[in-house]
Formats: structure tokens, sequence, C-alpha cells
């Protein structure tokens, strides 16, 4: 099959490798009708050091079942089927608790810039899309892999709900799907913070009522001046430190930062001056996805969401390279691939 | 007046300084009937630096009014009052919502360990007490005024609920009053973690079902292992950073830190590998125990519950140093003042 690999900073060729198998009856095997490139893929685009066998890429797809092991019962060959970023049983404790990220035996996806995929622990993970690989909705249900689930984590976590003050700190892909989710559940005001106006046009169109540009001690000055002395609830989809900072300095006392920007930091302030000090709740990580997506398939297939609209760009899985290097020049938003 | 001044580091003198005097109308002036020293007033017994002039100590109290400014209309002269650590006007948004230490308006007693003390905001932060002054409930109630709402800012913070399973981590006064909230809250599995044998045979009298004693990653394998995996509730009530460091090592995954000692730390791990890839929740910080008063006091005078046993010594004002030194030494748990 053919699949883009990384060899290092800056460096994704598509090339042909072995078809993945079954290796497990639990396994299922795919055959990747969309695929996309994540904002979390330029990190190892940025600083992946030089390797001679490189390594498959890509984590978000849908497709169709190409072969399935024999314990699989939930899902046949030819079923369309999209799949969370994380694989997992979706059954021990932690799943059931709505954690599937920290599930006993989860496992996250690598390899999904491809033709095929294997996709183990398929009865947890698969979901059947009631839609023909011809739909107008592949682009909206894609976003269900990641980057939707993963906005809605952050307004779950933070309890967004009915008439709610919310702010959302990033104009990326999940930062405007984190506008959408807020919007969703009945948030009033959702003020985004990002600088493209492209972004933030969308945004807007998701729900957001206010948006800043501005940022550092500006930008702060200006949230809390909006909300009347901080949002009681921040929603961070950016995932460096300066984005951290922005969301303690407009948070409001007794407020939430919800959190699903990756952090690239381990270390931050968390002490009187900045989270004890006035009650302020930290909270989010890896959205358990597989949770979310019975809960947001409705709204897709019914139209009265498009969360889709994120992907600015379309190419094929050869072109895979110039996706990576569009995102990473924001050329474009979010590159979906077309199989 | 006699009050308790501490001049530097483990220097506290009690002497004669003037009365204090109404200076808005909605001071009062309470004549102090028990107060105490705090867990909290150790780290300015390690570390003050020198002064000529010395600085008044203490910030729980129970006491008769004694005066009232021309605003004040919840309490009259002889009335028994018990105050929040924290002054507030508890009618602001804040307060509302339940944060009444981050009243527009808040601040924070430090002069109680004296016969006299000033009340701003007397309206917002005096609760009547339907006892005498004789009562032999004086110190259980006392604890209201910061222990006992603080250990229960913890549990609630945690959102401890019937059945729950519950680590505390310290058996100072306010981790074994977090066991004892935790246990009116309904939690089933109550963890302490501690060293002081006197303090965690308290600890299950009040309601622990298992103390662990060792500390590190012995500590936290043998949490871990009898949790299954980890602590839904983990309430923090030391504030040093190795405190949060065995919070993080024994909470579930999914699950929620609740801080409530004060921190001696500004930073500490917050990212992928601690608290984000797993998705725990950070929260707690100064307690609104205003807000606390009126939901514990009934427990306390139906006698259902008895937090003052964290008093294991009881002393005159003119014996203030001595009680310092005795809660420094570990001589005794927490040190009431009768005057």
């Amino acid at each position: 099959m053919r699949a883009a690999l990384m060899y290092g900073a800056g460096d994704v060729r598509v090339e042909t490798i072995p078809d993945p198998t079954i290796q497990q009856p639990t396994d299922a095997i795919v055959r990747i009708v969309r695929t996309c490139v994540c904002g979390s893929d330029l990190h190892p685009y940025h600083d992946l050091p030089v390797s001679e066998q490189g390594t498959q890429m890509g984590h978000e797809f849908l497709g169709l079942v190409e072969d399935t092991g024999s314990e699989v019962t939930t899902v046949k060959k030819g079923d369309l089927v999209v799949a969370s970023f994380s694989f997992q049983d979706n059954t021990c404790e932690f799943c059931r608790a709505g954690f599937q990220t920290a599930c006993v035996h989860v496992g996250f996806f690598s390899a999904a810039q491809a033709e095929l995929i294997r996709v183990p622990l398929a009865d947890g993970t698969l979901v059947i899309l009631p839609v023909d690989t011809d739909s107008e909705l592949l682009p909206s249900l894609l976003t269900l892999a990641d980057v939707y689930g993963t906005g809605y984590h952050a307004a779950k976590m933070a309890k967004v709900t009915a008439g709610d003050t919310v702010a959302v700190i990033g104009d990326g892909a999940v930062g405007l799907l984190a506008v959408l989710s807020a919007k969703q559940l009945g948030a009033e005001n959702i003020i985004l913070m990002g600088r493209h106006q492209a972004r933030t046009d969308l945004g807007r169109e998701f729900g957001a009522t206010h948006v800043v540009s501005e940022r550092g001690d500006e930008g702060i000055a200006i949230v809390r001046d909006l909300t009347y002395g901080g949002a009681p609830k921040v929603l961070e989809a950016v995932g460096h430190r300066p984005a951290y900072d922005q969301a303690v300095g407009i948070v409001r006392s007794g407020g939430v930062i919800s959190r699903v920007g990756v952090p690239q930091y381990e270390e931050a302030p968390v002490g009187f001056g900045s989270l004890f000090g006035r009650n302020i709740t930290l909270n989010g990580g890896p959205a358990p996805v597989r949770a979310y997506i019975d809960e947001l398939l409705p709204g897709i297939l019914d139209g009265s969401v498009n969360p889709g609209r994120v992907f600015d760009r379309t190419i094929g899985l050869d072109s895979t390279s110039d996706g990576y290097r569009a995102m990473d020049d924001r050329e474009a938003l979010k590159v979906l691939i077309a199989l």
C-alpha cells in the first residue's frame, strides 16, 4: 500500500510499504477513504530526529472495513466506519467512567495517512457511519475522529452549560470546534482569542460572539473587561506555555481552565499566585473521543452542525507532504486527504 | 488589651497594645473567648524576618460582640459569634457563587490571638452561635472558623459523594477534618496518608478506613494497590511540594486532586506526564469558610460530629508562645487558646 512516512523534521514522503494484516482476533483492517493532517502532527514535523527507516503518521481516519478478526462482532466487511484517535476496549472501568483514553488497553493510532490501517480492539474503537462513501458529510464525520471530539471535551470538562460565558484560546481546528461545542452546549457569550482573521471569521460562524486578537497582558485586560473580571470557563486549545499563562490571566476566580491543547511544557504555575489563591480548577487531557461520537453524530447527520468546515484544502495521499507544508505555513487551517 | 505578636521566626510575645476601635460603619469589635494556633501560623514561625514593631497573629476566633458600627444589622452587643478566617461582604457576585475568599472586598484576619479584634464587614463575616460561653461545644464551633470548613472545602471541591473512595494526604487538623468531611458526604473508603499514630488514630475515629504511613514511591504503590489503580478523589492537606507529587502519584486517571494545604511552591508538573495525559482535575484553594458555616453548624449542635477533637491542648493567651512551640515540635496537634 501507499503510506506517508516522516524521516525527520520537515521530511514527509509517500512510499509503498507492506499492507497491514490482522494480528489479533480483535483487530480489523480498514481501507481508508478520508484522512487528514492534525495540528499535533506539526510537532514532529518541527523536531523529529532524522531516521533511516522513517515513521508512519496520522491518527484520524474513516474508511471501509476490509477484514475483521474472528472476535470482532460490531462491524463487518464493507461497513463505512470512523475510529477515535485512540483505540480502547470501551468496556473497562476507565472506559465506563468516560475516560477511554485511560483504558487499560489504550493505544493511539499513528499510521492513518495511508491506504490501509490495522485497528486493534475494533469493537471498542470503530463506529459505523450510516452514509455512503460519496456523502458530502465525510469531512464533518472525519472530525469525529479527533478535533470535534477534542473541542467538545474541552467544553464538557469545563461543564459549559446554558447561558455561560466561555473564552476559547486558539483559533486552530480544535479551538474553532471548541467554540462550536460551547455554542451547542448553550453558551451565551463566547470569546475567541486568535489572530488569523479567516479562522476567527469561521469561529464567529461557529458561534463566537467576540474575537480578541490581542495577546499577553493586553489580551488579558480586554477579556477581563469583557467578562467583568474574568471568564468563568476557559478552553485552552493551543498547548504552548504562553497559552497556559493567558488562560490563568483571563480566568475568573472560582472558574475553570480546561485544556485540550497537548502541553508542550511539563511544569507551570499552580501555586497561590496563579491557581490556588483564586480557587481555579485546571482540567482536561486527551479527549475520550469514542465517548462523544454517539453524542455528536446526530447533529452532523441532520445538518445542524458542520464541523467539517475546518477543512479548507483537500489533497490526495501522494501530496501529503504538501499538506504538512501548507498547514505549517498557515496557508491551510486543516488539510483533508481524500483517497 | 493583651495580644500575641511575632517579632521574627520563633519569637512570639504577648504584650499590651491599644484596643481596636470601630473604623467603618460596617465594623464590629469582638471580645475573643476562644482562639487557636493554625498549622499555617507555623510558616512565619519558621521564616518571618526579624522586625522591631512585631506583627499580630491568628485568624481563628469566636467571641462576644462588644460593639458594632452604625450599619451592622445582623449581630448586636452580647451575641456569641464565630467568624470565617476571611472577611467579606457575602453579597457580591463572587460570594453568591460560593467563593467568598474571592469577594471583591475580601480580607484575611491576622490579629485573632488577642483579647479583642476588629471585624470588618461584620454582617458578611460573623455568624451567631446559639450557645453560651460555657458550652462544651466551643472547641468544635471554633473549627468552623477555618480547619473544619477547609477540610470540608477539600471534600466539596472533589465532589465527594456516597460510596466514593477518597485518599487524604496529611494528618494535621485540616487533613483529619477532610477525613471527617468525606465521611459526612458519604465516602465509603477513606485512605489517610499520615505518619503520626495519635493523629491517624483520631483519623480512624473520624472515618478513615485505611491508614498508609509510607511516603514517596512506596506510599504511592500501596495506595494504588488499595484502590485498584488510583484514588478517584485525592484531598491534599499539606501544601508542600512532595505532597503534590504524592497526590499526582496516587490519583486515578480521570480523577481529581483537591488542594487545601497552602502551596509552599508556585510551579509544579501539570503536563502530559503528570496531569494532562491522564485527564486529572486539579482544584481547591482558600476555603470559602463562610459559605459552609450554616451547613456544618447543625451537625456540631446536635452532636453528630465533634471536629473539636483536633484540639489536644488548651492554654491561656499569655502562654501563646508555648502553644506555637508545642505545635512546631509536634507535641500538640492543635492548640486551643481560652480567654
